[in-house]
């Protein structure tokens, strides 16, 4: 497998994360959103996803998946374990609730395109980013609160804890005070401590850069 | 179950979409987005959902979803005649992808509150939006080229098709030329001849208004 990524996306670091704790081995490809006006932009890499977006992950020469929770659940079905959905439908609704919470509800707003069109627009994205990121993890705090054992959904990792690690590291980039999720934060503690989460992390990935260009 | 959506909402429709196709009943309320400053802004609905989104699937007084992708997973693991899902793990990746360029690459760009915060910031959504569209279209029409039979994943409905549908007609609604789509366009009148999206169709619905007030 290829993943075709970048140190700093969000949605690259979900697989990565994923990868990692299901013990899967995969050569890293960095796509760099924006050295020369970005390389997801370049032929090579629209033949591979005309959105011009990572990750990507390439499974053979005939096909490749975009969209992480697409992919986040093609690896839990073909790789079942360790399992990243609990195992009892209900479970398994709360976490993909969570997770989508991130993934369609915040994240899109965040997205190096959209906060690029709306500069392009003379409009400052930031507030606007801010507002929605607290919304969302307002609300998973919220479900959190009855939900979350030591993660999210019960005493088990699953696709939501994958979702909110790398979306409270796009918060603290946007400023966002995190001192009303004290759920969040405790759980994102938990998360840290464990070998995928450190594997995965932008900081030890090969293409991060120390002093690097916004976004 | 309890389904509190609106009438051209498409988040609310996809969900329509599967119930009908499952043939399993439902409570529809209507959460007008618009009148009073927007039913979903007010305390009733937030104790529902945080996020003041429909649609919310409300399953028993102790338990609802939100995020149409979490219920819909919920809807095929539940009750899992007829499918939503192909039987193969390369068929249900596809399928899954194909809706979540809609869920998360077009659909946030469209939503309502998105849409109000642009307008407030002094900015035009419109072409903003259609630039979206136009770009996830376009990367579903050429995956679809070769995963497309009868519907967009072989021959059976998927929630490809179910995501597709309601996205296609907000195209519309912001001005897009639909010609260079033609497969999608095939689909589309596919779909719209089966039962369970005639019934799920805004027109059907008992909140539409004829001269709506925009958006």
């Amino acid at each position: 497998m290829r993943l075709f990524g970048y140190w700093r996306s969000s949605s690259s670091w979900r697989v990565r994360i994923a990868l990692a704790y299901k013990n899967l081995a995969f050569e890293l490809v960095p796509i760099h959103l924006l050295r020369h006006g970005g390389e997801q932009n370049e032929p090579a890499f629209r033949d591979r996803n005309l959105m011009s977006q990572v990750p990507v992950l390439e499974l053979s020469t005939s096909w490749r998946l975009t969209q992480s929770m697409a992919i986040l659940e093609y690896l839990e079905e073909a790789h079942p374990h360790p399992p990243l959905l609990p195992s009892d439908v209900v479970g398994r609704a709360r976490a993909r609730q969570l997770a989508e919470i991130v993934n369609s509800g915040i994240q899109p707003l965040q997205n190096l395109k959209v906060q690029q069109t709306l500069r392009d627009a003379g409009v400052d994205p930031a507030p606007l980013v801010r507002g929605f990121v607290a919304t969302g993890l307002a609300a998973i705090e919220d479900i959190a609160r009855s939900t979350a054992g030591r993660f999210l959904v019960g005493d088990q990792l699953t696709i939501a804890d994958v979702y909110l690690v790398p979306q409270l590291f796009a918060a603290r980039r946007v400023g966002l005070d995190l001192l009303p999720f004290p759920t969040l934060l405790r759980i994102e503690s938990t998360c840290e401590a464990l070998p995928a989460f450190a594997a995965a992390h932008p900081s030890a990935q090969p293409d991060r850069e120390d002093a690097p260009s916004t976004p």
